[in-house]
């Protein structure tokens, strides 16, 4: 059986496994404490990062934007990056702008200073860092409303790996409760389709230990 | 003519230059300050990143990845991605570990702090963060070092985009007198091929004004 190495919390694992149940491909989770290094999951991946997927016949894809190319290569019938060159190029600006952007203005400074720093032995959380991350937080949303309010899906008429991407983050973070959703109708309504998608119901049950999200977190009409 | 915003010491800029040269696409530079967010560019790519690429019939590309990715797409006549699934699955590894680990743990400790954060009016230069970019890149260059010494070229049996990031981070630096060569033999050896093709000619010899490269930066055999 093919295998995902993750853990619930990480947008790029969140958002590969939306990329493999959209594509209806089969896999079994494996939580992967990355803070252990251990040495067998190091040698399939030296940055010692989730998710990693090891393929039936053994093949072993480490970063979550080679992971999700390969999907679409491997298993075209439900294309994720769009049809044309424009489009593709639409999609990707908008991965770049989430994994990137997104996860070193938000993520970083939310989930990973308040929730992963300690546990990681990087000392204690800075205040300072959680402030700017709350002020990103309030821009990116405006962005996200903005797309969602001209396109029909983030990166224009089709739904995409652009979505599933954010939708990832935004779920990551919402588990903590981060997310003041009346800030912004069109990026809410946005989310909330997302939400209702079948492929999101295994990440919406998944549950951190010591850690409860809010009672909106998998309610689909909150 | 197909015009490519870029900033000399951007390590992302350089890739795309070293990928479309290796294409023979033909393309005009323009240098973008993007600490002065002028509002065409910003226009064209919100998040006030260079490269960015525009191609001849209009079409606004952003993000290296998603520029690269395009490239290959669009131009597939000399591959830069590997030709099997497997293949494809390492160069993009390695282009998640340079553009992302190696950036934030090198580039964004050195060339940025060192360089960039004054320009772009965020605060003075951080002695530490600076004493960590060097340490993680005598890491990066074992790394490379222990690829280029097990393969041909960093990816495997064939020259990559993987190569042309790795050697875009490690040219950059080096215009910066950031690297000491005698550290790690493999890694020079492999340098040396990458700096040697014609590709990197019009790298060499850009300059940055109030900002001269060490002697060795464009000398071949360094």
């Amino acid at each position: 059986m093919r295998i995902l190495y993750h853990l619930p919390l990480s947008p790029f694992s969140r958002k590969v496994r939306l990329a493999l149940t959209e594509k209806r491909i089969p896999f079994e989770l494996r939580v992967e404490r990355v803070w252990e290094r251990r040495p067998e999951f190091l040698a399939m991946n030296p940055a010692c990062t989730v998710p990693v997927l090891v393929e039936e016949n053994g093949l072993v894809l480490a970063e979550s934007y080679a992971i999700c190319e390969y999907l679409d290569e491997a298993y075209p019938d439900v294309p994720l990056f769009g049809r044309t060159l424009s489009e593709r190029a639409e999609v990707r600006r908008l991965l770049g702008w989430f994994d990137n952007h997104f996860g070193q203005q938000v993520y970083r400074n939310l989930l990973w200073e308040r929730h992963m720093k300690r546990q990681l032995g990087h000392g204690n959380p800075d205040g300072a860092a959680i402030r700017a991350g709350y002020a990103n937080l309030k821009t990116h949303m405006e962005v996200i409303g903005w797309l969602a309010e001209r396109r029909t899906w983030l990166a224009g008429p089709h739904l995409s790996l652009a979505d599933f991407a954010a939708a990832a983050h935004l779920s990551a973070l919402d588990y903590a409760n981060d997310i003041d959703w009346s800030l912004n109708t069109a990026a809410r309504d946005w989310y909330s389709r997302v939400k209702s998608r079948p492929s999101f119901r295994t990440l919406l049950v998944d549950r951190v230990t010591g850690m409860e999200p809010p009672a909106h977190y998998a309610d689909l009409d909150f």
